[in-house]
């Protein structure tokens, strides 16, 4: 019999629950584990040896089902970074191996996003160097789409669904009075702008859809964004709905924030930075002089599991049951990814790939999915998307609000 | 035969278009009405001639019940107040009559906050002084709840549950870290607070609830609410969840953003304010130095139909069926309301009340439903509240999002 452990590591998605289910429910089901453990807080929890007994804990169909449709992370989260395995100093890779050998653990899988592969990776190099036969395996997560060896990351669908969805009832939000306005709608995504690239699927008959998309792949260039909200005003249209990723920066490289609004003190002398949406907010006010409003949607994109796509969970399920056979099949030092089947119909495979062609790496937005302009995204970015938020969930409700799961 | 037209005015809710497909569905049921008018943009629109015919677009029980599940407005709204129908200028009054008088209208509903009943009260006064035969009926709405003469507001229920659901997720967001920490979330609300003790309903077994809720109603003090968080801290309690109003204000009064924060100006001369959650956020994090954010749900919380409240939307096509039945029998210068029936059980009935006694007046929130120290709700209010966010709406989907009707 075997022993295994899971943990999971950094920002929230409604996903990575599926996937800790995905891992639980497979390992019982193989009948190959004596125990399946959790760590509390990553690995940092387990450094304290804080360990709880999942198979005994949520070992039904019914709790992995309400584990599934839990947002954030049942097991919660660190954000320990590991130091380099040619540094001389080994002492956190010898109390993390010998507290592992304690457990008798052989498969160690772990959730979450870049920084996580950098510890799966990490781990399973030293693990390597010692001659350890632990097997190291990485499950991905994250709403910002940006990991490599994917086609697409576990909790960005709910995440891009949430996102759609609220485009759509901002637009509609907006269209109720006659005098001209523009709303702008900061969306996630420091460095790749696939989140807010999702604002694109709230296209409607009537209303069309968000008028202008900036990533930060593509300079924001602020005379370009106020000549072509001239030229949709003059169109006809009036209510204007602008979505902007909070990572836009100029053509010098400076964020959009920084370069446009100063900073400023309050009386007690914090220091507090507009965002991307609030600069462009002021701008359009500035030089429009009508109504103009910012939404900064915030952790919202990425704990809305009452808004979660059935597809991105079911798959999210499906990668840590996949990871569980990758581990009895001996692979090691892997992450696990989905392939998008050639063909008409969307279908994904599920690959494992060489965890150091993902750790550390970032994957951004094809400029040629961008518009020419820069301001927008094209039908490859739509046909992209559309199959990552098919489908609604069917929470579980209790005194009128979702019945979550909880540790 | 009769007719009628109906307009929509004030800011969106959810359920405003349920009580618009309510007032179409009764109208058409009672075969008593030839054309069943809607005004674009409220009275604004009606003085432009922006009429179309409701009857013929949506008189299929399909396209009502899309209707009743689309956020905002289908008729568009305006922001118009009449002029005192003690003024001697009554050209306003003039042109609206003899418009209604031109399209044969008998029977005028308007669904909106305060200022639409304001209307309904000024035109059915004016109406009575000219002896016209027109009955002019209020339909109320907003995700304030506070207006008079009704157990609670359409729209309030589905913008608590939007709060509550939300809170809760929020609260499984902050959980994962180990290290301290305070969320806070800014809800409107500017003068009554209804809306922000709906975050008491995020309460679950182990986490507990939101952990301090400030209304507009109770002062609030900047000492007094450090101390408590303080002693929080002290219990043992890491990650903190805050609720706050927008509206919440000092012991002199002073709105607690304008208190704490002082406006800025940008690089083009736009002043701008933070608000009371940044105020919050910013007197947290200089004082506990620990981890701080601040949400503002903005426009998020009145347009959210992809989390209504069954209960909401049935009522609120409910009261605009009865709506029809009053004016039928010939009422004139009513609001509707509902009254929760006494007794074991959440029931409500449906009751006119003079427009008198709601135009211009607020409801807050009652100090005895506020705890002590003035920080959270009590039971009462959860009594209150809980059955307003029972069930939930199946909405239409097509291409992962919502199916919404558009004008």
């Amino acid at each position: 019999m075997r022993n295994c452990i899971i943990g999971q590591s950094g920002g929230p998605t409604v996903a990575i629950n599926a996937s800790l289910a995905g891992v639980i429910s497979q390992a019982l089901q193989t009948g190959k584990y004596a125990h399946i453990y959790g760590m509390i807080n990553g690995i940092q929890g387990l450094m304290e040896l804080k360990v709880i007994n999942l198979g005994e804990r949520l070992g039904s169909m019914e709790k992995l089902e309400q584990l599934s449709h839990t947002p954030a992370m049942y097991l919660g989260s660190c954000r320990y970074k590991l130091p380099e395995t040619e540094e001389t100093d080994m002492a956190v890779y010898e109390q993390l191996f010998s507290i592992l050998k304690n457990l008798q653990i052989d498969d160690f899988f772990y959730i979450g996003g870049n920084d996580s592969m950098d510890t799966i990776m990490k781990l399973s190099d030293y693990g390597k160097k010692i001659g350890s036969p632990i097997r190291f395996i990485g499950i991905p997560k994250t709403i910002d789409n940006d990991l490599m060896g994917t086609d697409h990351t576990p909790g960005f669908g709910s995440a891009a669904k949430y996102i759609a969805t609220l485009m759509l009832e901002v637009m509609h939000d907006s269209s109720i009075y006659q005098a001209k306005s523009v709303t702008i709608v900061e969306i996630m995504g420091r460095n790749a702008g696939w989140l807010t690239a999702a604002a694109a699927l709230a296209r409607t008959e009537k209303m069309g859809g968000v008028d202008l998309i900036y990533l930060p792949e593509v300079p924001f260039d602020r005379e370009e964004y106020l000549k072509t909200l001239e030229e949709i005003f003059a169109s006809g249209k009036e209510q204007v709905v602008v979505a902007v990723s909070e990572g836009i920066r100029d053509k010098s490289g400076e964020y959009v924030n920084d370069g446009q609004i100063e900073a400023k003190e309050d009386a007690f002398g914090h220091i507090s930075r507009s965002g991307a949406g609030k600069a462009v907010e002021h701008m359009t006010a500035d030089y429009f002089g009508c109504k103009v409003r910012s939404i900064e949607v915030n952790v919202l994109q990425r704990s809305s599991m009452h808004c979660a796509s059935a597809v991105d969970l079911e798959e999210a399920f499906l990668i840590g049951e996949e990871a569980v056979n990758h581990a009895i099949e001996g692979e090691n030092g892997i992450v696990l990814g989905y392939r998008r089947m050639p063909g008409s119909g969307y279908r994904v495979s599920i690959q494992a790939v060489d965890v150091h062609e993902v750790a550390n790496l970032e994957k951004r937005v094809p400029r040629e999915w961008i518009n020419e302009e820069g301001n927008h995204v094209n039908g490859t970015m739509i046909n992209y998307l559309l199959p990552l938020v098919q489908g609604e969930v069917i929470l579980g409700y209790k005194n009128g609000i979702p019945d979550y799961l909880e540790r």
